[in-house]
């Protein structure tokens, strides 16, 4: 299965929430499941999205029971390490999509880069090594791109 | 989605090996996802079972890459962490199912006691908390009256 | 700096505590820090003898902050990884005391058997691997050996 | 003790180790710990310059072992945990300083972030919420604002 990690902030923005949104509706569609932090605002909208078209959604919770997971997380994976879980979250997609975001977000992109991972932002934090997108259609553009390259397709 | 974390030696036995595999054939049929160390031994054996009847299987990896994963693993969490992702296994699943192991598979017990995980054990560490069961039937049997009792179904 | 891992459980009985404290000291006296998870029982008798007879005292602590910490950790290494912090305590101590414990003990047990630690137990779990003691006279004396061995002093 | 948290590149220019360096000894002479990642460059500056003072010096290994740590390190805690250690850093001070870095560097700083702690900055990234030095003095000045601030002394 192929997984593409999506961060940004838990107290979203509409704005934030609705690219997510769709976000997570086209990266279904294309059959790439989604890894998150599996809380509120951007990572709830990249869910909700991708669970109405059927994809598959793993949230990495920070607390041992997972309660906290937002309705739309399909997989559980229940760390109990807080904050700490953050790389975990990065490391296990393919790729990375950064949607706006606070100093979560800013540690997520550290560890990506860390890790070598591509990262596509929006309206994210201004990091050199982060590929930025102005639109939903550019950062889709950029997903697709990943995915020939690196699929062979 | 509902999870069973199944942990065992990468070492298995032949028997561990025989009996974890038809265990995640059975996992597979009640609709249950395998979560598991995502290594060799009894981790591959239950991803493989419940791979061969359509199963979803996630695999907790040591690494950041997920390499050593086995090719039954569908869903690979990348934890960077060694051994210290041992916790996150038992936590992950809503009940443990422990077959033969080593020192791993005890530290796991351990932290599956400590999250008052409900374990149901095969020819594993004498450790009191651990429901013991001595064939597949057996173990079957406990994982059924379990998801049961807590699904109210 | 050579550091000892001391184990047990944060509700000890007083005769375990008792012990703790007693070995603390002497763990000072021969100028050994003392490394462990940083709570009561178990953890604050051993920071406690070793305080009394000048030694150092490093606590593993569950949270971020270390509120948590007995009043006789010096340091505060605040993890915020809960009971995950389990493997830091013995993989930062040169060889491992068990006194007493219950899961929390046991995890950290098992994992100091997957990293290759001497343990000397006192009242604690049965597990193979574990060189039991009876008294703390034999706990310190099979310290005593350990440090000669390994110094070569 | 009181801690203090030094981040910084394992591969830092001549400048930067000399800065790390010099507020090693400073550090030491005020009586204050250092922790830090406890491997090369600003890391080993830091400790070598407070071990040279008679201070107390932790790193937070990457490793089980501890054998990468730089001879200037006093007590290695040691992770198994890789570059998921950076939170352990900054959480175990009770103020940051920043001298330099990359990618790791800009990862314990979103920690110190999210923590909540205060960090002085010194040719590091540019994040906001860092309070920047452009010297020796200003970095020390800053640290003896903070612990008058916080100790009341």
């Amino acid at each position: 299965m192929r997984v593409v990690a999506v961060i940004g902030s838990s107290n979203s923005t509409e704005e934030e929430y609705q690219i997510a949104y769709e976000v997570g509706k086209e990266l279904a569609k294309r059959g790439l499941a989604v890894v998150c932090g599996g809380r509120t605002g951007v990572m709830e909208a990249v869910c909700r999205g991708a669970k109405e078209e059927g994809g598959i959604t793993i949230g990495i919770m920070p607390s041992y029971e997972g309660n906290e997971a937002n309705p739309y997380v399909d997989i559980k994976i229940n760390t109990g390490m807080g904050w700490n879980r953050n790389p975990i979250v990065v490391a296990s997609g393919e790729m990375v999509i950064a949607i706006g975001g606070h100093w979560g977000t800013l540690s997520e992109i550290a560890y990506a880069l860390i890790l070598g991972k591509y990262i596509v932002g929006y309206k994210t934090h201004g990091i050199e090594g982060v590929d930025f997108a102005r639109t939903k259609e550019e950062i889709l553009g950029k997903v697709d791109e990943f995915f020939k390259t690196t699929a062979g397709n």
